[in-house]
């Protein structure tokens, strides 16, 4: 059969075509021995019947950014929402929606990358979708990822285990990930390129919760929305207060003066292989260090606390000049397709 | 906050307008207590720790089709895939890519179809995502589902179980949905309307398979390709060959003349609420009597039978009027986007 080296729209039809992308193309580099089976879906024994379940799709443009492309962002962003929830990831899908004439080597660098993230984080991609819409009718790819995860035991998060006193932990510096992609979006070229955070923070939060599991009382990741959207969202889900210090939060300076230049809050912009997390005072030191161990958590810092309400929910940020800022939920205009 | 009527950019943006998308649109249609929790990934407790995962996208067009909509379809498409596998549905993800512009109106219907459909199937939308690209990167709506589900004891679905001898049961006619969607596509009318199968078949493979575990080999859907593909998938994937008798396939006449008139193949035409048995012939009897007591196994039939390999793998069919017919694997340009 003839090789192609553009997507054809008989590539998602179910046939012949589709059985060639499938073996030609795909098998060959999500490689895995329950994917090969090509069954209508994967049959997994799990380790626990207490699983997590999470899905996300990924329209993020451009596909390719520096620190990572749309296959390795599927991964990770899905990967990160087990993490945060507290569970070891056991399984992926990775479902393909294609715009009719994109070019199969770009497939293959993305499918590649998928896997070899996955791979990195000891979860593969157990079954998968794809399929071809006509030129025009999408643009270029779009990737959905589902993942399953067991609870890690003794891992107990939930919004309402949150306290005023409790401490804000995040494992690095923040809108890195946004910038990266808005400004190599936009053709701005800064002096020093800026790279995307994207990584899987699995393997940490893993670590912090076999290690302290009940110390932490919550986690999130801060993606669309960035930060300001996470403490807003604990704060309306706690009926707390929080205040943050603006010197404690960790940025790169490069992605503070890209940020100034756009003007964009870095507080809104997207991170990727971030998390924050919500522990009592008393164990704060303690999952710093733990956190300072692990390659993703060499910047982890305390950025502020959980404080008693002072009538409706808010959060807060003490200036580095000693004022205050009240730090709103994003509104959303801000940065379309970053993930 | 000001009412909408149409997705914005925004609405995907991760902000205060995601948060009224979801809160005013989403949640109120798919309405259950996992999903409420808005956590990063649903938490939930299996029966059991063997589980069938499984996922699928949908790009269908038109959206809304006679006998569904992208929302049902999708909902289906996951829980026969889970079905097929032998396993009990036990929860879904849906995650939506919207185009900029799209009807909020429209996709409210298209939500409360889908919860109503897993509703109806004894099964949840646990867990989601939503994306808004801009105006002309999507065509309205692209929907992901993904799903979990738990094997059925006793049930062993095995492509290396088909034997010669085994017979091949569908349960019901073949090419409706197919038939259904491209003729409103192509805006043709048939004096009487079609109606797409779209239905799950959960509840019918589970009760055959909790009556007859063990009798049944292998079970396929027959989407996007079609019957055709699936019994070329059969034998491809056993080295038998497999010969039906043209006769015996139930197909309504109204989507014959459709299929005829269009120079379509109806064997090659998706279906969305059908399956394709493999079991063995002493029990064929048994599991017909066990179909048809079922609304969606009424016109459940044998239509044919695994034979063994004369050289290479292939397909026939002995055609009413006494001859043989090679029925090839699809190549699949045949009808883009019917599912």
């Amino acid at each position: 059969m003839q090789k192609h080296d553009k997507i054809l729209l008989a590539h998602g039809g179910g046939g012949q075509m589709s059985s060639e992308l499938l073996r030609r193309t795909i098998l060959p580099r999500l490689k895995n021995r329950i994917l090969a089976q090509l069954a209508d879906s994967a049959k997994l024994d799990l380790v626990s019947k207490s699983v997590c379940f999470t899905t996300d799709s990924y329209v993020v443009k451009p596909l390719f950014f520096n620190g990572g492309d749309i296959g390795k962002l599927a991964v990770c962003g899905t990967l990160n929402d087990l993490a945060v929830s507290g569970a070891i990831p056991a399984a992926l899908s990775l479902s393909l929606i294609i715009e009719e004439g994109f070019e199969i080597k770009m497939l293959e660098k993305i499918l590649a990358s998928a896997a070899k993230t996955a791979a990195e984080n000891d979860c593969h991609i157990v079954t998968g979708d794809t399929k071809v819409v006509e030129k025009g009718a999408a643009d270029g790819i779009f990737i959905n990822t589902a993942g399953i995860g067991t609870l890690i035991p003794g891992a107990d998060l939930s919004i309402e285990r949150i306290a005023a006193g409790d401490k804000v932990l995040i494992n690095g510096t923040i809108g890195d990930h946004g910038m990266t992609v808005i400004s190599q979006r936009e053709g701005i070229r800064f002096r020093s390129a800026l790279r995307s955070d994207c990584a899987s923070v699995a393997d940490l939060t893993g670590r912090l919760l076999r290690q302290r599991a009940g110390k932490v009382k919550f986690m999130r990741d801060p993606t669309r929305g960035g930060l300001a959207a996470v403490l807003n969202e604990i704060a309306a889900g706690t009926g707390l207060g929080i205040v943050v210090n603006q010197a404690d939060i960790p940025i790169d300076l490069k992605v503070q003066a890209a940020a100034d230049m756009l003007g964009i809050d870095v507080l809104e912009t997207a991170n990727e292989g971030k998390f924050v997390a919500i522990i009592s005072a008393q164990y704060a030191e303690d999952c710093i260090r733990t956190c300072k161990k692990h390659p993703l958590g060499k910047k982890t810092a305390i950025i502020g606390e959980i404080v008693k309400s002072s009538g409706r929910p808010a959060v807060e940020m003490k200036t580095r000049i000693g004022g205050r800022r009240i730090i709103q939920m994003p509104y959303g205009r801000q940065l379309p397709r970053i993930c």
